[in-house]
C-alpha cells in the first residue's frame, strides 16, 4: 500500500479541523500548508534551522558601484567568524544555526576557522570586460552551494536561509534581474539609502552596459544557466546551487533579500528547464519585503515565470543580506510547522465547532 | 555619579555604530532603539517572554453575537490547559512560556491544574442591561492582571504578551472602542470572514446601543477607567491591569489583536489621567494587523491619543487571539535586542566604514 499524498487540499483540510476558527490564522495557516505539502506529511517539523552565508567579491566593485572599499568582504567575512555580525547574533537569538563559506573573497581566510574555505577563483571577473566565470567555474560555485544544501539535510535542517556577503553585489543582482526580465536599469537598480543622483545614474548606466553586452543576440540568450555565468557572481551561483539541491530533499528554502531572490530565481529557471530536477519553487518561502526597488521587481518575476507564492513574510525596511531577514523569518516557519503538526483538533480537544464554516470566535 | 540615561538619540547612535550600513536593518533597529530606552540599557534582553491568557464569559453572549456557543470559552480553557490549543503551540516553538488565568470563566475549571483559578465572578453582566461589572469588581480584575505581570517580572520576564479567551469579546472590545471613540458600530465592527449580513447589523446595533447607554451624558463620561467597567469583559480588564503594571516595570508589552489593543487602549488613557503612574505607551509593541476591522481604528486611536510606534510588526491576516499573534512576534524583539546588545561595532570588529553617512553596502 503506498503512502497517502499530502496535496494541498488534504493539509488544508487538516488545517480546518484545528481549534479555532476557520482561517483565523491567516498567513500562518498557508505557510503551515505549503509546508506539509513540501515534506509530504501532515506533521512537517522545521525544529532544525541553517542559514548559509556565501560570500565572494566582484570585478565590478572596481568601478565605484559601492558606498564601501572592496576589502569590507573580507572584512565581513571575519566579523561573521568572531559572531559579531547582524546574522550572527540574529541567528542565536531565533536557535538558527549559521554556516559561512567562502566561495570567492579576494583574500585568505584560512585562519578563521569558522568559516568553511571552498573558494572557486578570487572574486569573479569584471562583467563589463567579460564573463564573470567561466563553465567550469560557474560548475565550481553551484557545487559549493549544492554540497552546503547536501551538509545542511545531513544535519537534519528543514529550512535552510540563504545569504550573501560581497561588495558590488547589488550591481551585480540587478544585471542578472535586468538580463533575465529584460527590464532596464532604470527599473532593477535602486536608489538605496544616499546614493547620490550621481552614483544611482552611474549603476544604472553600468547595469545597462553589463546586461547588453551579455545579451547580445537578444532573449535567445536569457538562457539562465548562462546570464548567470556571465553576469553573476560566485556566492550568487553558490546561493542559485543551493537552492536547486535543497529543493530536491524538499527542504525548504528560505530567501533573504533582493540578491538572493535574484540568484534563487535563476535556479528556479534552471530547474524549469531540466525534466530531471524537481521544480524548485514549491520550497521556496521568501523572507521579507526588501527596501532595495528590484526587489518587487525580481518577486514579480517570480510570480509570472513560475507558479510560486511570492508574498514576503516580514515587512521590516531592511536592505542588509547577509541572510539576516531569512534568521528573522525563521520562527514563522517553525511556528506554521508546530499549528499543522500539535494543535488539536475540534474532535480531539472536545470543542465544539462554530455554527458555520466560516465563523469567527469571540 | 548617575547612571547615564539611555534616550533614543543615545540608542540611536548605538545602533549606527554596529557593522551595517546606517538603517539597513530597517523597523528592527526601531524596535531595539525602543527596547534600550524602554530597559533604560544598551544591554537590553528579552531572553525570557511570556503571553498571559485571561479567560472570561460575558452577558452579551446571550444575544446571539458570536457563531459559537458560549460553552467554548471553558472547552478552549481546558484545551489551553492541555497544550493543544494555536497559542501553546506557536508559543512553544518559539520559546515562549504561557500563563492561562480564569478571571471569569463561566465554569468550575479547579481541576485544571495548569489554570490558576483568580475568577472574579462567572462571567461580566449584559452590558444592554447593567454595567458589566461593579466597581469592587474592576478593581478585582485589574488586579489579577496586575498580580500576573508582578509574577512575570519576578520571573525574569522582559516581554509579556496579553491574550484573552472569551465567547463575545470582540462585540465587548467594540463598544468599547465605540465608547472611547466616538465612534459608531459601523465603524467598530467588522464582518469578520463568513459573518452574515443580519448577524453583522445586529452586532453593530448591540454595539450603538451598549455604548448610548454607557454614554449617556456624552464625552464627559468618556473616562476609560468607568467605560471599562460599564462595557469591559472581565479578561479585558485583566489585560489592562497587566498593562499597567507592566509598564511600570519597564517589561515589553506585547498586544496582540483586537481585543487586546482596545484593552490596553483602556490602560494607557488610565495611566494618562494618573500623574502617579509611568505612561504604558514606551512600553507598548504591536504584534500584528488582526483582519478584524475594527483593529485599524483601534490602532489609529492610539497613534493620536497618547504617543506612541502603533505600526503592528507582522501583517499575517490573523483573527484568532488567545495572545496568538503575541506569541508568533515575541522572537523579533529577541532579535531586535540581540541586534543592539551583541553586534560588533565598525571600530570592534575592524572594519571600514563606509564612504558617507547612508552608504548601502553591497
Amino acid at each position: 500500500m503506498t503512502q497517502p499524498i499530502v496535496d494541498t487540499l488534504v493539509a488544508r483540510r487538516a488545517i480546518d479541523a484545528k481549534t479555532k476558527p476557520l482561517g483565523a490564522l491567516g498567513r500562518l495557516e498557508d505557510v503551515a500548508v505549503r509546508l506539509a505539502v513540501l515534506q509530504g506529511t501532515l506533521m512537517p517539523s522545521v525544529d532544525r534551522t541553517r542559514v548559509c552565508v556565501f560570500g565572494a567579491d566582484h570585478g565590478i566593485a572596481t568601478e565605484g558601484v559601492s558606498a564601501y572599499p572592496r576589502a569590507v568582504t573580507a572584512e565581513m567575512m571575519r566579523n561573521f567568524d568572531r559572531g559579531g555580525a547582524a546574522i550572527n547574533v540574529i541567528a542565536a537569538a531565533n536557535d538558527v544555526s549559521v554556516e559561512v563559506i567562502d566561495v570567492g573573497v579576494d583574500a585568505d581566510l584560512t585562519m578563521h576557522g569558522a568559516i568553511r574555505h571552498e573558494k572557486v577563483r578570487h572574486g569573479s571577473r569584471n562583467v563589463l570586460d567579460e564573463p564573470a566565470m567561466t563553465a567550469a567555474e560557474l560548475g565550481a560555485a553551484l557545487a559549493v552551494g549544492r554540497a552546503a544544501a547536501r551538509r545542511a539535510v545531513t544535519d537534519g535542517v528543514r529550512a535552510l536561509g540563504l545569504g550573501e556577503m560581497g561588495i558590488g553585489n547589488t550591481t551585480i543582482a540587478s544585471a542578472l534581474l535586468s538580463a533575465l526580465s529584460g527590464q532596464p536599469g532604470s527599473m532593477t537598480v535602486g536608489r538605496g539609502t544616499g546614493v547620490s543622483d550621481d552614483v544611482l545614474a552611474r549603476k544604472r548606466e553600468i547595469v545597462d552596459r553589463a546586461a547588453a553586452h551579455h545579451c547580445s543576440n537578444g532573449n535567445a540568450t536569457r538562457d539562465a544557466r548562462e546570464l548567470l555565468r556571465c553576469l553573476g557572481g560566485l556566492e550568487l551561483a553558490a546561493i542559485a546551487g543551493a537552492a536547486l539541491e535543497a529543493a530536491q530533499h524538499r527542504v525548504a528554502v528560505v530567501v533573504d533579500g533582493f540578491i538572493s531572490t535574484v540568484a534563487v530565481l535563476c535556479a528556479a529557471r534552471m530547474a524549469a528547464a531540466d525534466a530531471s530536477l524537481r521544480p524548485v519553487a514549491p520550497a521556496l518561502f521568501f523572507a521579507h519585503h526588501s527596501t532595495e526597488s528590484g526587489h518587487g521587481l525580481a518577486l514579480d518575476a517570480f510570480a509570472t515565470l513560475v507558479d510560486v507564492d511570492a508574498r514576503p513574510l516580514l515587512h521590516f525596511d531592511m536592505r542588509l543580506g547577509e541572510g539576516s531577514g531569512a534568521a528573522l523569518a525563521m520562527p514563522i516557519l517553525r511556528a506554521a510547522a508546530a499549528v499543522m503538526r500539535d494543535m488539536a483538533t475540534f474532535e480531539s480537544a472536545g470543542v465544539s465547532a462554530g455554527d458555520h464554516a466560516h465563523a469567527h470566535r469571540g
